[in-house]
């Protein structure tokens, strides 16, 4: 993540992630086929009408995840770019502007597929609508392929990206009102990374003892990715969404704007100090875990570390490309005073 | 539950459970201890202001968690009943007619606790709002005593409660426009039933292996469970609530009136038919569990069959008692055409 970001006429400074996360991106030998895959499950699960949206989405959610999980098999890799990509086009249909104009309409949708996630045997007639037809595909298969705590972690991130969803459609009309430190909290909901961290174990056939899960170094390895993987995000698509929104996007820049009281670039710098101090724990925690550890500490920070990857390859892709500049070159940032890890 | 309900001048046919789960209700030598505990919890913990609502709810809780876990020791009893205290209370307090007239404060009020929840280091220091430090200090408690699956259950089972509240919180205006299969989807998130149950392994130091917690017998079980404890919620509490409201409640009879076109004593009839069906689900599901299973499979079968008690055994409490006549007897049936179980 080298280009600086353009809003109208200024050019915001962007994080140096090259230290922790030198190039080139790693990536699977079968990412055209996941892509390829993506368009056919597409078409039997039609979530997105429009078919420039559909191309666009199966190439940014296929590419990514071949390099989120570069090693997995190509079945797993596949189902679990389809339920990537299902997350994200259930925000793109239900969530985000729709749902803050009706929030209980979201919250309804919501209803429904929990009911699907509930899987109980009154519920097992598929349902018809795309999005619940299409969650109740990737949960029988997530259900066959992991184990009975893989498939209850998965369930439990996606309860959360639900939480996620419904807490951003209520706060998208006012974004200011929102803390810095809620905010932190609840954005690795909305950027679906952590379900993605679920399904790493699922894809690469390892599991974490409880004690190895609940670690201090697992634990602050998938905090520091997570809120890395929201704040590029955030700082990549910022223009396009304040032109989209025609309004502040509920974004990190926007709050640390109205908690600091900064100008834009002021904190884009401060946001992007923020995202290489998260580079640089991960890149610790990987290290640390990767050279002295057991085979499934040593699998699971391996994939964190292509998580991580993926995360910042995806706001190069032409769906964030229009608010970049071409250029690709490192910025220097201006020292901010103070240390602004999440507060 | 074998008392007829009163609303007006009508007399509403109840279920009668005497079959499946007959008295006396069994209950714990600790009752009174977890209900003095409780007091002094709310001391420290302030959720609720009157005193008089406080003390019926510690009362209704202590009791009923000393019944839904009879054999567990003071220390997890207490522990379990101050969840479910925790629980009830933030219903009462924010969620209910609170969130309905403004959903949007009970979601703000959620990414608090989901911050609580997510218990990374950087969220680390108590918060001082008496429902973010009441739910800290419980989840503190259970982390210590449960093992990490244990606690993951748990906490899954947390977020779909305050899934359930919001989703009640935007359905609570039109109870109508709900389908009966999606509300007794719904149900068990808003009873907090499952809650329990994730609370008893804990309690009761036993672990149902992967295989055993997702076996045909153990979720139906479950499921029957979920559904009879909110089911007979509803229609104990169904007058109380209509004159607490002035309108009609989100409950089972009224979806069920609206749905099949029924007047309320049938729709209370068919109501307590599909009770009872589940306390007969339920009752031969312990019977099989308890006879020739592993140990920690019969220990679930029990804490199940406990807790389908302590929720039969609550709406005769007095919180519940206005509402129904002081006759306890056993409520003939009507036989009502098809079989009424959850659609």
């Amino acid at each position: 993540m080298t280009s600086p970001s353009n809003t109208g006429h200024r050019t915001l400074p962007l994080p140096d992630l090259n230290t922790a996360f030198p190039g080139p991106v790693p990536t699977s030998p079968h990412a055209d086929h996941v892509e390829q895959q993506l368009l056919r499950w597409t078409e039997e699960f039609p979530l997105l009408a429009p078919a420039d949206e559909r191309r666009s989405l199966c190439s940014i959610t296929g590419q990514g995840i071949a390099r989120a999980l570069p090693t997995a098999d190509p079945d797993s890799l596949v189902l679990c770019a389809e339920l990537f990509l299902w997350l994200v086009a259930f925000d793109d249909v239900h969530g985000e502007a729709t749902a803050a104009r009706d929030p209980a309409l979201l919250v309804d949708r919501v209803g429904e597929l929990i009911r699907v996630l509930a899987d109980d045997d009154e519920s097992a007639d598929s349902p018809n609508e795309p999005f619940a037809a299409g969650l109740g595909d990737l949960l029988a298969r997530f259900r066959a392929r992991g184990t009975p705590t893989q498939y209850l972690r998965l369930t439990r991130h996606l309860l959360d990206n639900f939480l996620g969803l419904i807490w951003e459609a209520h706060n998208l009309p006012q974004p200011e009102r929102v803390t810095v430190r809620t905010y932190c909290a609840m954005r690795p909901d909305t950027s679906f990374v952590r379900t993605i961290m679920a399904t790493a174990p699922i894809a690469l056939a390892y599991e974490l003892s409880d004690e190895q899960q609940s670690s201090e170094p697992v634990r602050q390895l998938e905090t520091a990715v997570a809120h890395l993987a929201g704040w590029v995000n955030d700082l990549a698509s910022y223009a396009r969404e304040t032109e989209r929104l025609h309004a502040t996007p509920l974004s990190l820049p926007t709050l640390l704007m109205a908690e600091h009281r900064l100008d834009l670039p002021t904190a884009f710098a401060m946001a992007s100090r923020m995202c290489e101090e998260q580079a640089e724990v991960a890149r610790t925690r990987i290290s640390e875990l990767t050279s002295d550890s057991s085979p499934p500490l040593t699998l699971h920070a391996q994939a964190l570390e292509h998580i991580a990857y993926s995360f910042i390859w995806h706001v190069g892709h032409d769906r964030y490309a229009e608010s970049t500049t071409a250029a690709a070159r490192t910025v220097a940032l201006h020292p901010t005073t103070g240390s602004p890890s999440c507060p």
